[in-house]
């Protein structure tokens, strides 16, 4: 997919210089060419990795995969570098050699067990079968035991970390899956060098050297204040985990918008861009959005709205929120604390059940009205008024990664009748994923670290009956991302600091970024009544997210083992 | 839709005397013509009533109905006398001459508003705009603002009659139905000489005498000991209500298989009966089946699963079962207690799920091996083993009749996640059925009132995974009927007793009904993990339906008023 956004007129400056950002999604990597005076995006293409995400069964070799895993294929990345990146360039008209800068982004915490060298360990023949030899995307849940006896033991031990980190360490992260890896395929655990962001291997790939990005370092891998958890608390967990961070985890921290070293000749060649340009560190999808959307002061949030949500927002302020995913000095930009928050399945949800859960008629009427599914479901559910379809959700169907950090939650579905619609269920749907956000939200707003700007940036932006309801349901104005690419033009952002055209991440963000304020604005009559459902929806997140030390119910744990157990037995059988 | 179940071979001996029994179900009316002295059933006819069920607007007029309601047309009833049952004595090729009685069976508690000759409000051309004029349908709902008064009103007076029926009185029945009439409609009400049940009413059309059977007098009608709430408690609801009881309600009483009057010449006529035969006194559909399925001996449960389930069962204790339907003396057989217990959407949640939240290619996956969609999800769903798919539901998207009886509940599903698939939903919609039915057998088995013997009438017998999901969550056999027309077997047995072929309807139903015993039988595997999952069915179960005073959440009470308020805001917008 090539779109040429400005015409080769407004290239007569035969002083610009480009760079270009290359964003790494879930399921495609897109490269962007951007003018480093003004941030203008001159094209842009997407490569579908090959493989997209292996949750069934590996693809090498039908091999079948237990529930919540989630692996890729290293070399499905390396393939979005030889051709979004040079069909992007060709799309521009740009001369390759005006070319000054490349800088990319990745998901996190998206994990490549690598030799010495950088050599993924599943492109070893031996390998090819074992499923622990491939990446672990940053939606393989199938670390929740050991990230449970992470949090177990981080507290009764006072780890002066875990607060950082709102009190519990998820399952996507480093040292849970790692641990995972350890205890499950030891030998595999015993060949492996490096256990390596892919945000980070893709830079080695450009570079031929390993550089560690400050920005997942801190987030997933618990480096905070220079220090990895002890070995004492590694060998409290398993004793063969004890030298798991000085040994396959700790290595060169870079910092972010540095160049974290020159483009090869080899990646050249993949490229087609001149070697020897600069090659911004690593940094990840939702971060690196910020500067795109000129949101690099202290409480802008900005909410990367896609398959899931991830939230940034910088402070002044070091303090504790509780159940958000980590503070991280000069996580986002250097300077300030760089909050980070998620919600784990957003369109997800919404993709989910437009697949699993609306029937024929209403594809038949959408494509007869020329709408896409989502749009005709909008427009079908956009004019009943607030509470009018009777229902609430909690959208956890991904489990929930603020403020309860729990892969183990699962979806409810509260107050169908037997008139209830699809469209009505939709719509539910997406509420309850604006009251998550609002949980979110008030949780920082509680711990002292305000949110004074609701920035979104991401592909969900471009429902607008979804962003009046998030306008309503938090109360805020709603400023969007002028940019289609906010992630590659971020990372645009960074090659340009990297390659010495701005002094730092925030100036460069103010020249190149783009930001349309205020587009949309609470209705007070509908604001009034989402308090009464928000009231509902916290309720049930209390009920079934707190556990039943609170008065809860765990059923969706339990549940959950069960679905395992029964897995289990059914492979055996 | 006739289908002739004998050959004319049979009917060699010229002794033969038969009986015609009709079942008004909620959409159609089906006659079975059947011997007297065997029950061999010879052909059946269905007529589909031509208006349906009107709960989204009148078919007269257009005027829209609000949420809950559902009303019908009686005329449509009168039509199934005139073309089903002359159908079904033309495809059995009986002669007419040797039918000696018909007997009726009805939805309950499904309530018409006539004036003195039996007349319908409806049929008044200045009142066929006025919804309150129509049959107010079993699942008409609108009323349960009027039934939170009675049970309110009562339990604080100590009303003798409130433990009859389980301490809580339904929004479906006599008085609250016409508390809201009153109400609502007031000059109409003023109008009104009889609130007739419409088991009456068609007996009424066949013999042209008002006689109230004393089934739905004692269920709905709240007769209790001779006795109906008294002018006291009535006019504490409403000065205007004060003589409901004396003035709209009461009258005649029949017993059970007794002859009501007999055949009128214009009903022979519409018929093609014989004028002058039995016509036995009116019944409910469910109470009928119990003789049909040989099931009239104490501890004898008997589920007639459809639409909705109704459950009956006779003891010769009388005691307070909590949140039953109602205790009846004689209500099912003499001389026994007949226990009435009910699920308000079993076949309507599955029913509502496959037109609102199946895609398309099931559909087309289901025609290519010739299965009908909810055949081929049972074939999808039905080898996972029990708790694979980590998902509970509350069947409650119809209300919860028994235990809680609380037409304001509504479903939930817990559970899902984003690897979640459709048959796997269908199936937890079919077990919370199950648990539904279970949580309704252990409050009669902890009441001292125990079922011994679980016997299933119905369509949904014909779904043998249902069955066995039936048979491993209650942990007990499941024996079947033996006929497909159970209700209409069951008037016809009625009819059998009003003409003098048998002394009693348990003497009838010995000779006349057809049982198959012990045909699914419990896998104890299966009925162990269900009775984890029946746990976290019974906790949900609590929490949502017992109320705040419990320590649970009343959030389905307050969504559904949440809904009604938007809908009447949209009225007036």
């Amino acid at each position: 997919m090539s779109a040429t956004l400005h015409t080769p007129a407004d290239l007569a400056d035969h002083t610009a210089r480009f760079v270009v950002g290359v964003d790494f999604g879930t399921l495609s990597g897109r490269a962007v060419v951007v003018r480093v005076s003004d941030g203008a995006e001159l094209a842009a293409s997407t490569h579908q990795y090959r493989h997209a995400v292996m949750d069934v069964a590996l693809a090498s070799t039908g091999r079948a995969l237990p529930p919540e895993w989630a692996l890729q294929v290293p070399s499905d990345y390396v393939d979005v570098l030889k051709n979004a990146v040079p069909e992007a360039i060709a799309a521009a008209r740009v001369d390759p050699a005006l070319v000054i800068g490349i800088g990319t982004d990745f998901t996190a915490c998206t994990m490549v067990p690598t030799l010495a060298d950088g050599t993924p360990l599943n492109e070893l023949p031996e390998f090819a079968d074992r499923p622990h030899a491939y990446v672990k995307l940053w939606k393989h849940h199938a670390a929740q035991p050991q990230a449970d006896r992470i949090n177990v033991l981080a507290a009764a031990r006072g780890e002066s970390w875990l607060p950082r980190y709102g009190g519990l360490i998820s399952s996507e992260w480093e040292f849970a899956k790692g641990l995972q890896l350890l205890e499950e395929d030891p030998e595999l655990y015993g060949r492996m060098d490096h256990w390596v962001e892919a945000a980070d291997w893709v830079v080695w790939q450009l570079t031929g050297r390993y550089i560690r990005n400050a920005c997942t370092a801190g987030y997933k891998g618990i480096l905070q204040d220079g220090e990895y958890p002890s070995r004492d608390f590694l060998a409290a967990l398993n004793p063969a985990f004890a030298s798991f961070a000085v040994d396959k985890v700790a290595h060169e921290i870079g910092q972010l918008g540095a160049s974290a070293g020159a483009l090869t000749a080899e990646a050249a060649a993949w490229t087609g861009l001149p070697e020897g340009i600069a090659v911004a560190v690593g940094n990840v999808d939702a971060h690196v959005t910020a500067p795109a959307a000129r949101a690099t002061r202290p409480g802008q949030m900005v909410a990367i709205m896609g398959t899931s949500t991830c939230h940034v927002m910088n402070s002044d302020v070091l303090t504790e929120v509780p159940g958000m995913c980590g503070v991280v000095d000069g996580g986002i930009v250097s300077g300030l604390y760089g909050y980070e928050a998620g919600q784990s399945g957003v369109g997800d949800i919404f993709a989910w059940y437009v697949q699993n859960q609306v029937p024929a008629s209403y594809f038949v009427d959408a494509a007869s009205h020329g709408r896409s599914i989502h749009e005709h479901l909008t427009e079908l559910c956009q004019d009943q008024p607030v509470g009018g379809h009777g229902l609430v959700a909690l959208d956890w169907n991904g489990g929930n990664r603020s403020v309860l950090v729990d892969a183990e939650l699962s979806g409810l579905l509260l107050g169908q009748t037997l008139a209830t619609r699809p469209e009505e269920i939709y719509r539910a749907l997406l509420e309850a994923t604006a009251f998550g956000t609002r949980a979110i939200v008030e949780a920082f707003n509680a711990s002292g670290v305000p949110v004074t700007e609701f920035i979104v940036a991401g592909g969900l932006l471009r429902n607008p009956f979804l962003m009046q309801i998030y306008s309503n349901v938090l109360r805020m104005p709603i400023s969007i991302i002028a940019s289609s690419q906010g992630p590659a033009l971020g990372s645009a952002i960074h090659a340009a600091v990297a390659a010495g055209a701005y002094d730092s991440v925030r100036a460069a963000g103010e020249a190149m970024g783009r930001l349309d304020e205020g587009v949309y604005m609470p209705d007070s009559e509908s604001a009034n009544t989402y308090d009464v459902l928000f009231s509902e929806y916290s309720t049930l997140h209390d009920y079934f997210g707190r556990g039943a030390g609170t008065g809860g119910n765990d059923v969706m744990h339990r549940l959950k083992s069960m679905r395992r157990q029964a897995s289990r037995e059914k492979a055996v059988a």
